[in-house]
């Protein structure tokens, strides 16, 4: 029915198509959707399905080569909308493999995570764009600089938000920005900012959630003596700390960690967790649903 | 074309029926798998599929309830042999959700496994009958007594092998048993004795394997000054630690772990990686090729 | 000072006592305590010591042989309280290596906790006598049967608790038991109870506290979507899951685990960590300090 | 008896001084080492001893302040040679918490792990100064540039592997370099250069050792069909990736991963692991004995 997030710009010759699909279950969608790219010639490099048998749930997401497709792929979300979206009232994203996500990074004094992103992105690691870098202090403009990115300070007051958020999303638009990362930004974004990026915001949380929401999960880790400690990376909803979780990791601590210690530790685990969120944001592997993701892996 | 092993007694009214096939990768597989079972009104509950890009196959584990399905259960092997698995030359294996697998544990006095499989089986967490416990020792007869199973003491010397093998034969076809556990069981099993069983016996092996194949891996692993220990399960095949592997897991150590805290801390990851590969085979989750396994989970 | 719980039977020839300490830190208090050791003959085979240094409290724990020690046994205790214990104000356990501990364990109905504990001492893994088990259902008695131990069955109601927990005493004193395991017992002791086995509880409760403390936490836990779930250990406290944490594992979990899956998971954490916090426990490598825990490994 | 790398260079004000000791095991020792610093009048903050049981051998690592302590820093190694090292043939290293280690990174073409060494030194996370980055290609001179670091560049050949190996001995005195960590270096050392900087290079092999030595590691893992890869950083010996191991950690992998996907997911551990031992190495935590190491923690 309704093309989420549909990329607009058509490659020329992209390797291969992904569909991201999800909708109520009934017999049959399986078969009927590798039909459509089978009797079109595709070769399907990629399958995999999901139902929530709970809540009759269907899940796919599927990737096939266009090489000797036989739809233009200027024509395949039109025709798999008229001959499957709309009659099975799917939801549904159509990407292909040659777009390269532009990307923003918000952060605040930390530099930990956003060192991590621009590296990969630099090494070509990760096929992603970073062009902007948003923050509400100075501090991390020489590393923007050092990779030649654009970084612009808007410090946040009790006053001033509303301009602000405004002027990050001009920002965002100006920049042509995909998705946002909340590379420890240590703002909270007003619910108008976020409902106009569903499901496009990844924030990075300091704990294993949902122990720990809020400020300083560290100290609290600490003074409840836990033997693991986490990082939850999550697309952010206007409840604090309670999106859909992408993924998560732990590290185990001891007695002898102070709470530097778990500082410490906790950088390293939020760089991993933060990246694979990214990575699987950006391949197309992430589909979300009643606040919980389904990873395909 | 070929029925690995195929179920031979059939099921009244089974709940479900799982296919686990492999061939030469082609476009179309998924389709045309999924449309015979859509087709008949069979619900697909679990699909996953995976293509090694590689080598060019295709492997697939499809589950579908059989309430309404308008085959048989008696005919679905049958049918599914004529319209698919004999025109596209598929190796497949047909299971039906009500069959209770018979395993055979073999051990030597070792009774952590032993003890941690009968449990499980006990307790009803596995739906799984071990009518058959055999041993070169008679140390852990009391615990099979505890459980009211049968214990065989089959003493292997380097002259007596081959019949204690043959006996060891008869009573699993006596017994009727479906496939065997080696739950630290410290011989080693003649070319001709795992050959009647292709991916039929599972080993525990108490390291991370390949590295320590072999006795003693946790003195190798102390002498090697390793900060990490591991626990190995696999198909036997006749090279030695070689067979194709299930399912592995680690635990961290340190230089305050001697080999005892070793073989202690082993115990635990021996346990556990041994019920994951005996859970993935009778759930019918694994799929061996080419001496790796496909583990769908 | 106080002697927490110093053993009172005195063996005639134990290989190795253990001295566990904790009070204000100061200089040269791990030179004074070896030195007491030292200068008597005795040979350290373990000493680790942990500095609190926000609190400014000192841990430490020394494990030495006895064979040539000039003061018997009978009367360490004695010299340790004149020359340091008291001059010191010291909190101090002393433990020989030849004590065997009594446990006592409480079950409801569900049965692998059990089965673990009882499988690792029987084998002779553990050297810890378990003559007691106590239930509120009558289901596990088979288990104990075949183990040989004392089960006895006392349903709690809201109406009978005081008096059920009263006789729950009066067993634990007649079996003169050491510790108490709640190996998934359903039931909230009573802060009268807790009071009188001050670190001497041990709880297993089904996730990472302190996420998702209290009742059905793997319906919470895939409820919230989290990509991993946790057990963990603690010495239980008046307050409920709130105890000092002795030990913690986790395990991935995906969007394909059903909460049925999760308690499948989560059944092998359970026995592990509670495995791990008993050994701890029984090999006197836990001191508890302001709700946290040092754990000597 | 001999101080194997006691710094030279004294500071004017440091704040805390660390001994790193091995010798015989023998009675008193921790007595006689902690009452020669309680005598001083040194606060002791962090105290590690192990004995190899089995080699009768004795570690320790002590901390103190020497905010009051009795004798000047620059004297401090000559007095516990004369009061304690020499008379019980001790091997030490005395080290001050104010010496900023001197770094070397050699490299081939792969830039995550050097990206992540300059990232953890540029902002602070780490208190080492990286002077210098030696490469057999010119392909990373540009993140030498970005972080303002001076980058040979020594191709070496089957012919001219003695005057390279002359030429980088020649930079790293030049540099005044304390040791050399190789990241993913592809060049093996000769066994003339290693023996210049014992237990002062350290390299990341990108396997689980002692599974996978040597090239290619990844395929090797692959086609092997392992459910885990890992990564282990230990110090270099003539004897190719046979040294003492001071970090591994490792990640699950499935049948869905190709070759190149172990290659990307062990990219992380690799950085993760090889940042573990250079934070092990520069926080003085590491002794190493008989191609083991202790690492106190």
């Amino acid at each position: 029915m309704q093309a989420d997030n549909a990329s607009t710009t058509l490659p020329s010759t992209p390797h291969s198509a992904t569909l991201l699909i999800h909708c109520q279950d009934r017999q049959g969608l399986v078969s009927r959707i590798t039909d459509f790219i089978a009797r079109n010639n595709g070769n399907i490099i990629y399958l995999d399905q999901h139902v929530d048998a709970q809540k009759q749930v269907f899940f796919m997401r599927v990737e096939w080569e266009l090489e000797s497709f036989a739809i233009p792929a200027a024509d395949i979300a039109d025709q798999f909308r008229q001959e499957l979206a709309e009659p099975l009232a799917m939801h549904w994203q159509l990407h292909f493999s040659d777009e390269t996500p532009r990307m923003a990074v918000f952060v605040s004094k930390l530099p930990h995570c956003l060192f991590d992103i621009l590296a990969r992105c630099q090494s070509g690691e990760w096929n992603i764009d970073v062009p902007l870098i948003v923050s509400n202090h100075p501090d991390l403009k020489p590393i923007a600089d050092r990779f030649g990115i654009d970084y612009y300070v808007l410090p946040i007051t009790p006053n001033n938000k509303q301009e602000q958020e405004a002027e990050q999303r001009a920002l965002l638009a100006r920049y042509n920005i995909d998705f946002v990362v909340l590379a420890r930004y240590m703002q909270i974004l007003s619910p108008e900012f976020i409902d106009h990026y569903p499901e496009r915001i990844i924030n990075i949380h300091h704990s294993f959630l949902p122990a720990f929401p809020g400020a300083k999960p560290y100290h609290s880790a600490y003074a409840r003596g836990v033997k693991i400690i986490g990082a939850t990376s999550h697309y952010v909803t206007s409840e604090l700390d309670a999106g859909p979780i992408i993924a998560q990791d732990v590290v185990h601590v001891s007695h002898r960690d102070s709470v530097e210690d778990l500082v410490r530790k906790g950088r390293d685990l939020e760089k991993l967790v933060l990246a694979r969120a990214i990575w699987n944001h950006t391949q197309r592997k992430i589909l979300s649903y009643d606040n919980r993701t389904v990873i395909f892996d």
